[in-house]
């Protein structure tokens, strides 16, 4: 899960993946930001602030799975030729604590990357100050296809 | 699944949805609402536009499960006394084609309410004009909880 | 949905799938066997007794998975052409009751069949006489593969 | 997770688990045993037999369930005090690789022990001498619930 797609860098990998999130408008409106890339993991921040809350004033647990699955689907095209596109076919997600703190911080880990499909783990954290806790745990499918010629 | 809770006429149970609906600032920040409240069931609209796109200019996957789990959250609550809460304890959902169309209706069905558990089926179609297409299905769980008292 | 894969009846499409459960060891030892079989659709009946127990007398979640499993693997079977095969690429089954009663039946049925990926709705009743209890809800993804030539 | 209940020393919950385990009728009809027991983990082991196949000749998928379930079912009940007994909620498993090699290990592990439910991350491996393949991922959700008294 270490090695670069033959004919990427490090730099290229990151500069696709951040390109890409640019065109996401939900990760824009919810003010989300890619904090960390590497080949078969990504971490994606979110500022915890009322537009993203639930009715009790934690992270809605669709804002968490919703930059769960983001983190996971850019883990996955790290490791993907750049001809290659992902699309989620299924993600699962346990919430296990109230989604508090300053901010939460979603990691996508490849657990088995495969030509067709690609599966991550998905770990979710509120942080505020040192104190992280993990309130977000899951698991997504991902498929590869042919990225849309420009 | 059918009955009301004691107690509580459909006018009150749809009313304390809404309200706590309302609270929720991610739902205002997507652009969605509660378009059908029956006992054991309720459907979620969210418009399709570029602010909760993934980068291809669908509705992006985490959009779709943010509505679907709230649909299956407040479909469980259709069925609970007003002493009571709900928590999303986990959720699952497969996307079966791109969230296309004018807008997207998730609908959320309770499958079997328990004293502490209870279980939704969501489903997902996205609608233009008469066509409405399946984009995505999905399992949750739920936790009751003792409402806070204000 | 409903449509024959071309070039099969449904003779010859349930004459295959017997054949594939026929070689499944863990269906035989498990005392499972196929009930129905429908172009999308397909169960499985497990008669209950100790050796499918878990330590409670009811049946193992397990063995309701398994057959579950089974059940979808094969629904989405009767939809692919006799040069393929399908593997399970992950399933998800919430237990909503007991499963208590005379015997189980597991239902597969098809949600979304792609050329590549099927997506299957998988449940699970007990039965007891005239009584049928829900008694376990899942979701499955399957994979469609090239059958090995013999 | 690394903390015993109090009034229960290791031996004691290893000897509890053990002559759960022993009434469960499924485990011994698929050959399984438990070969780890700490708290907050326990491993199963399934040696590859006819027996536990599918139509490949692989350990089938419902048979890998159905230990890794019962893996991350005993690993709750680790954590718990002696008047509890656990049940499955619900577990998603993904299949990573075939399930080949000589026998199989599946390991469950607390993420997040609460008085009512239990988070389980799943893992199974497929070993063949020295070598170890990670073939199926999964997570869990249990219940905690009054043990019957005898």
């Amino acid at each position: 899960m270490t090695d670069q797609p033959p004919g990427q860098d490090a730099n290229s990998v990151a500069a696709r993946i951040q390109a890409s999130f640019d065109r996401q408008g939900l990760m824009r409106l919810l003010g989300a930001s890619i904090t960390h890339v590497e080949p078969g993991r990504v971490r994606i921040t979110l500022p915890r602030r009322p537009e993203v809350s639930q009715q009790g004033g934690y992270v809605h647990a669709g804002a968490t799975g919703a930059i769960a699955d983001t983190a996971g689907g850019y883990a996955a095209l790290t490791l993907m030729p750049q001809t290659s596109e992902v699309l989620t076919v299924e993600y699962k997600l346990n919430l296990l604590a109230p989604a508090s703190g300053d901010h939460l911080e979603a990691t996508g880990t490849v657990l088995r990357a495969g030509r067709t499909l690609t599966v991550c783990q998905l770990e979710v954290f509120a942080v505020e100050g040192d104190e992280r806790r993990f309130v977000a745990a899951g698991q997504q499918t991902l498929i590869s296809i042919p990225a849309p010629t420009e």
